[in-house]
């Protein structure tokens, strides 16, 4: 098929790079807590990912004066869709910065642009798979870690959420026409604006989801997401947490989305992550987003049953992104 | 992107249409036990699709004098695919017959040819998606029906698994380099020849699998799956199946696909059903197909752990297709 | 071991006798969205019970001008027991009522009376147990009717919750002295005095329980529950009423009884039913009972985590009992 | 109520006492895999517990020449049940050794004596119920351990099942003639003689079962039971046995009982584990022992569906108890 030519692609979400003020609590929340595995650590760069993850990371914790998000890596198509990805983007204005091979551990070369909101996003192709050690290494051939090793145990990461006091349109159009994500799912505020929308370039309802909230900055962190196989999981999860004396809201059903949620906050960075399940997948290419109106959205969209506090893990400001 | 030129491609499997020497029984089975939703019947054909299902049908049922698979209907991903197919399956030599808009209920133009194993595929882009009628739809917006309203109550139609007695590889290199699936797990008997694949166009790990068994005929239908989205689901479905006193094997874990199984015979037909839930996603562009030898097929690929048996069920000679 | 002479015995929770103001409403959402079996209906009055419930009738319902619960009838644990208790009773001041063989449908001898509250109290021993009809009768042997077959689906009656205006220690005194209640545990308002107990005279935490609740009257139900199997079978319930349209609160877990409960509102009687499961269950003799301080059982006790609101269901007037 | 005078009564299982040829791997075995707590080692007996086991020790281990059961303990409902106890069966003509307070580590005096078929019971009734040490403890006041801290976690120890080549009713008769145990369930072979028996004091379907082989010994252990609260902890144990390389049966569901179950035998010892869940509880006092059928047995009885192996695990001589 050497004959068609294509737009450069997306493939999947990679990973999330976290900078904390506390490392000490980061590594035990998402190490002990959580349950994820430890790849490696270098130069002060703590390489996580689940049992289920295959690439070498998809969060990275590294210790700062602050917390924040320094990016979020997305797997290209093919490779030659990191320098086609290049060409694009700096024929629509934006700016984009080479990063090296290996500049990222484990990483191949790369770009580095901001959204028009000022989100930081990467997108690489070559990243190493490594086989997990004797010991934690899966009995099957085709998982990574054993399950069930330690905490929450989620099976892989599965999505961003990102806040903007920005218009939501405008970002959601940056994604869709640049960048290639479909749109799946929107609510609207009561004068009819779009104002939260989940997309996806996969089969998941969405790898990526933009929210506006006027009252904060252009580029903010919502919430990372790893996802468990069950939703019994999530109860257990609940079990894990409040043994563990971290605050969270849910357990709950979204309806939007048709996922399982517990929100929990990194006490070490103040980065909330949800523990998600269930949910569904979209195989229709000619898929059309769902449209909740505010009414709609209040009353099914949010919270469809379930915990439905927005205090506590949800109130507190975001971790900038 | 209008400068790129695609080559077509599968974007999901569609629908199984399933002839049944025993009308009554089948839809008895696949209604009242395994729960799927009628969308309507017209001239003896019965559309049925899961709650979850968006299109207009995923199984269809006609009668007839034996019981066969007259064809598998897959989707393609934008419109011009479907001519685009014809005319690359036509160059490869293949014989297509075109398929008149409305031909199939709910269905636009379509192509249907056989693969050299004659296994019949249908491809088709435009599909009715109708919305469930008042009193089975569900509150949710994006959900066609209520869930849980009979019997197992699948989400969605999952996969279809092929049986050959023709040689594995070649088939697969059919299904990979015309249609453009990925393969994506296999395992080879103890002379190390290829003899079992799975493979999918969609994050799935597969859409379609590919057995090959000398003593069968060249055409034959392993199975057919719904999906669930919980492993708890699976022992409902056992409780549920053993009081309609509908034999099965099951529940069990593939090691392959990492998936929990029940699989149970259509009384009506004798089409095998696999009920299935968990397994893993693959996001990854740079897959690498998962080899399993036969040992390691035996030990972990085949049945992890559960239901090992395969008489019953299993043994009987399966349907055509 | 005829030389041994046993006091009075309370063997298990028998059935609730709820009269409804709408009988129509009330009997769709016990028999079409909880599932419950209709044993038989006699002079207006329908015998209702879980698929797992052995005898005639957990729940019995009939129309009325206001809605109430009638009587909590109470299984002895010999034939002589009853008799028993009512010269016990009796010399401890308390009026009893004789309920003649059959004057229950099902139910043979029987006597009626008043907890110092007000809630009326049965205990009888003789109870047919019959078994169910072709078609709905499970393919064990041990169990009543086939599982699964409407709605929610609960294995069997658990608990009533009672609620009462008066002090909690002296109608607990009641129940643990005459009754043969054994306390189990308990919370105390931040003046240390005790106003929620939970006890039983079976393995379960709680067969009943009494709520203190100044602003309240003397005899009122809080609410009545029903047993599932597993967690998520209390998720699933959760989609059930959602589509049905029943509100809710849940799924939460509680800390005091460690069980996972839905609280949902028979939509006819106003009758507040816990969908319940979980917990653990109290084998020793020597059970100290647990005391939750205020600060306790607001941190733990009453909602461990999930769905905290009191509102909505919760906050409305309850049935008088 | 002290006029009344009871004959003596087991109120529970307390706990197994297991001698292993192999220490190191029953320990490794019992607190890693199966994940229970060890709540101290004194003079090379390890007594462990299950997270949510209120009493000192459920199963105590000890290294020995030979593996097997030294004794099963049940717990009395009364401080002087034991001597009552010990008076009742030295006029039955049993043998009773008194065991001296602290002779077991945490428990008080108690009586040893055989069953007719040789299987060593204790009867004991004070024994301490140590609270967790920090860092272990659960944050609920009604629970000792945190849930989920290791491998399987089950929640307490569920029954015994005991095996004995001698006739079946001969030994039931005296579990319920002489010790108070109420049968439940039953089968019966091809020529209608009862070949096992389930049989509690508490609302369990069974505390001790006793199943006759003739092929085997006169006291021989068939497995002893942990419990799980959902169904779905079952599949996790399986995948986390699985990734231990530990062999197993199951998961299956029995018609009997009710319950699914994993058996799983300690590689330190042979003794073999049922990994127990679901079920019901008996609350009725005129319960009527369930019969079934050798056909019924075969049908439903045994496995009402899942693994039906009998070999591996099953197969290999059990322990001497």
């Amino acid at each position: 098929m050497e004959k068609f030519i294509y737009a450069p692609e997306i493939a999947k979400l990679g990973h999330v790079a976290l900078v904390t003020e506390n490392l000490e609590k980061s590594l035990w929340f998402f190490k002990e807590v959580i349950g994820l595995e430890e790849t490696r650590e270098v130069n002060g760069t703590h390489y996580l990912r689940a049992w289920g993850d295959f690439e070498h990371h998809t969060l990275s914790i590294t210790a700062g004066e602050t917390s924040y998000i320094d990016h979020i890596g997305w797997k290209a198509k093919r490779k030659e869709d990191v320098a086609n990805f290049a060409r694009l983007l700096e024929d629509a204005g934006t700016d984009v910065r080479w990063i090296a091979d290996g500049e990222e551990v484990g990483q191949g070369e790369a770009i580095r642009f901001e959204l028009p909101s000022g989100h930081r996003f990467e997108i690489y192709y070559d990243m190493e798979k490594p086989a997990a050690e004797e010991g934690r290494k899966s009995v099957l051939k085709n998982q990574v870690y054993k399950s069930w090793a330690k905490g929450v145990s989620p099976r892989r990461i599965d999505h961003v959420n990102l806040q903007t006091s920005m218009d939501n349109k405008e970002i959601v159009q940056y994604l869709t026409e640049t960048l290639g994500f479909k749109l799946r799912e929107y609510f609207v505020n009561p004068d009819d604006v779009q104002v939260a929308s989940w997309m996806s370039v996969t089969n998941l309802v969405h790898d990526v989801a933009m929210m506006t909230k006027k009252s904060t900055g252009p580029n903010e962190m919502h919430h990372i997401a790893y996802w468990l196989d069950n939703s019994q999981d999530l109860l257990r999860a609940a079990d894990i947490l409040c043994e563990n004396e971290v605050g969270f809201v849910g357990p709950g059903k979204h309806g939007i989305s048709q996922a399982m949620f517990i929100y929990v906050k990194d006490p070490g960075s103040g980065l909330r992550v949800e523990i998600f399940t269930n949910s569904y997948l979209i195989f229709e290419p000619d898929w059309e987003p769902v449209k909740w109106s505010y009414d709609e959205y209040l009353k099914h969209g949010s919270t469809y049953w379930g915990d439905r506090r927005r205090d506590d893990v949800n109130r507190d400001q975001p971790v900038k992104a």
